[in-house]
């Protein structure tokens, strides 16, 4: 059995959770919480990072500090996870859903511009796959309208976006505000978890207070006020140091996860590239985006093409999955859509099929992958 | 050096975190998430219980349960920990604060009438050092009012309430919802973590949704629709299963730990009730209430008197602490207070100290806690 996702330990993920524990602080915002945040802000050009218990937390933080309210409006891809567009919504924003480009799962960067209202607050380009949107463009959109870019990063650590400038950047750099995730089915993982980066500093300190509770408790253990007390909105946004002390372990070894994963999606891409008697499309990288591995996928010719495909795996003990459902077609959302036909994100939705993809995956299997997928599937 | 509180490792704890990472799945909802919900509706009459990261997230749930919106009220302690409010707050509640009882620092059962209007939602009660506030009360306010009863049982794990039935019944599974916390400073731990706890069946199927960020993912696994989608409100409130690996092995010696922790318990209140040369209240347990040792506190004569003690404590490396600030003076609510003065309140916010408790706590470090407490802090 192959399966989709397996999560990889390095093997320092208990020793360094015994070490928490013995230093008497397992609660957040300890000392691997520290290493974590320092690690990226160190390696990737983030101004601030603060680790979070799910990336959907990370967006829900990205969503409070831009005081998304009642009436606003928030524009995000319609082929996406729930999260992208929930946590505006649990701040009462009107979501208005974006299709997909033709050539790759990401919004449609080209009519962001058509949706742009007075009520728009914010925009939420999704790096599917890991792979770059054109930030270009949108960091123009937001200068253009005084619009906050939210980049959801959750598939995307360890991945860059050459602007028209010639500078390489990291994902989740670029925007005002950016999240990830380290769900087991990520690159680097701690089961649930996630981060949020703070690249204005404007949102420095209230992101701060808004992590812990709507406390200034970090500003007390500075020693920059006196006590702490409630000053404003928030939640229970910080991980534990059990989830730190994991992550951190996966963090030392991420050059080499990220080896292995990159030779792995090259061997993937190199048998794919062949000729084949399916028709479907490989994974298209913009030469603006690097590839960080997070995932292979392809794009069927239709619905009942995926379904024979998924189905054929599966009968050679092979987990292959679909992705996204499309939000703006969604049981909650679709009433609340302006009736816009989405048909790229609806394409996807039907069409867009994820093969395993995982650290221990050996050629061998990639290789069985290859042989079942190459021969027909529909007549 | 004694410290306040210093996290108990069973032993087990990194074993099943290895061994959830070894089954491939250590996201939310898993074999140690499933077990550590089993364990806690069979032995405490909870009718479902669901693990979050925080019991701030169990409290969002149950205020979103609630169908707390704009316009509600909501009826909550002022001593009482930020969480317990903000998460009402988070939903657009009016938080409308109650003064604590004079003997003990939960709620003031007897004003609770006095607060309720047309707009009043929901009574959230806080079982202050896992001690019973009178849910006899409460609840029959709730029936005559049709309100919601949502217990903070933050840290009143393996604690009871006999009410006048003569029914001794967990704390937890009396409100309509009731949350749990599994912070580090709780009698069982997993760093940050909780629970929230459904006794009122209408709400286990929409929790089942909200805990999982709005979908319906839960009765996809269980074969109760065909495929999986975006159907409500919600976030992403569940554990991972590192986490729930942790709190299992806290549980497998929950009753130990409870034992060992009674018994220092005992020890400070058998030391603490014989005469000395300072003036301090003991905690008080009334005849409907378990004590399930969570913390050992002293009620000072006032401000000047707790800080000497503290600091007395400090210098003989003895760390003690008080505890909340009164929320109706807070930074945050404090122009949202409709002004009434909360005497009772404001009294524990300035005298009420926290002595050091903790599972390994020795009879020796007990005592010496005592022998800086008996001589005279203050002329």
């Amino acid at each position: 059995m192959i399966p989709f996702n397996k999560p990889y330990l390095t093997g320092k993920e208990t020793i360094y959770i015994e070490d928490a524990v013995k230093s008497g602080k397992i609660s957040g915002n300890g000392k691997y919480t520290k290493k974590c945040q320092e690690y990226f802000e160190s390696n990737y050009g983030f101004k601030k990072c603060l680790l979070t218990t799910s990336c959907t937390d990370a967006l829900e933080m990205a969503a409070i500090l831009c005081n998304v309210e009642p009436g606003d409006e928030v524009i995000v891809p319609s082929y996406t996870f729930v999260s992208t567009a929930l946590a505006f919504v649990r701040q009462g924003a009107k979501i208005v859903f974006a299709d997909s480009r033709k050539d790759h799962p990401g919004i449609d960067e080209d009519i962001i511009e058509t949706l742009i209202t007075s009520k728009t607050k914010a925009i939420v380009p999704v790096h599917y796959a890991g792979v770059a949107c054109d930030m270009d463009k949108i960091m123009s959109l937001a200068d253009k309208y005084n619009l906050f870019v939210v980049e959801d990063a959750a598939q995307a650590i360890d991945s860059f976006y050459t602007g028209a400038d010639g500078v390489k950047r990291a994902l989740g750099s670029i925007g005002h505000l950016s999240a990830f995730s380290f769900h087991e089915t990520k690159n680097i993982i701690s089961g649930e978890g996630g981060m949020l980066c703070i690249n204005d500093e404007r949102f420095s300190k209230r992101a701060e207070i808004i992590w812990e509770k709507g406390t200034n408790r970090a500003e007390f253990f500075r020693g920059e006020v006196n006590k702490y007390g409630w000053v404003d909105t928030g939640s229970s946004f910080l991980p534990s140091e059990v989830t730190a002390a994991f992550l951190w372990a996966q963090i030392e070894n991420l050059q080499f996860i990220q080896a292995k994963r990159k030779a792995i999606w090259e061997k993937y891409y190199k048998l794919f590239s062949q000729p084949t008697e399916n028709d479907f499309s490989l994974p298209f990288i913009p030469d603006y985006a690097s590839n960080n591995a997070h995932m292979f996928y392809l794009v069927c010719e239709n619905l009942q093409q995926r379904t024979e495909l998924i189905n054929k795996l599966k009968d050679n003990d092979i987990l292959a999955v679909f992705h996204y459902l499309s939000l703006h077609k969604s049981e909650f959302y679709q009433a609340k859509h302006d009736g816009r036909e989405l048909p790229e994100c609806d394409r996807y939705s039907d069409c867009l099929v994820r093969l395993p993809m995982f650290f221990e995956l050996t050629d061998e299997e990639i290789q069985m992958v290859w042989e079942v997928i190459r021969t027909p599937v529909s007549k």
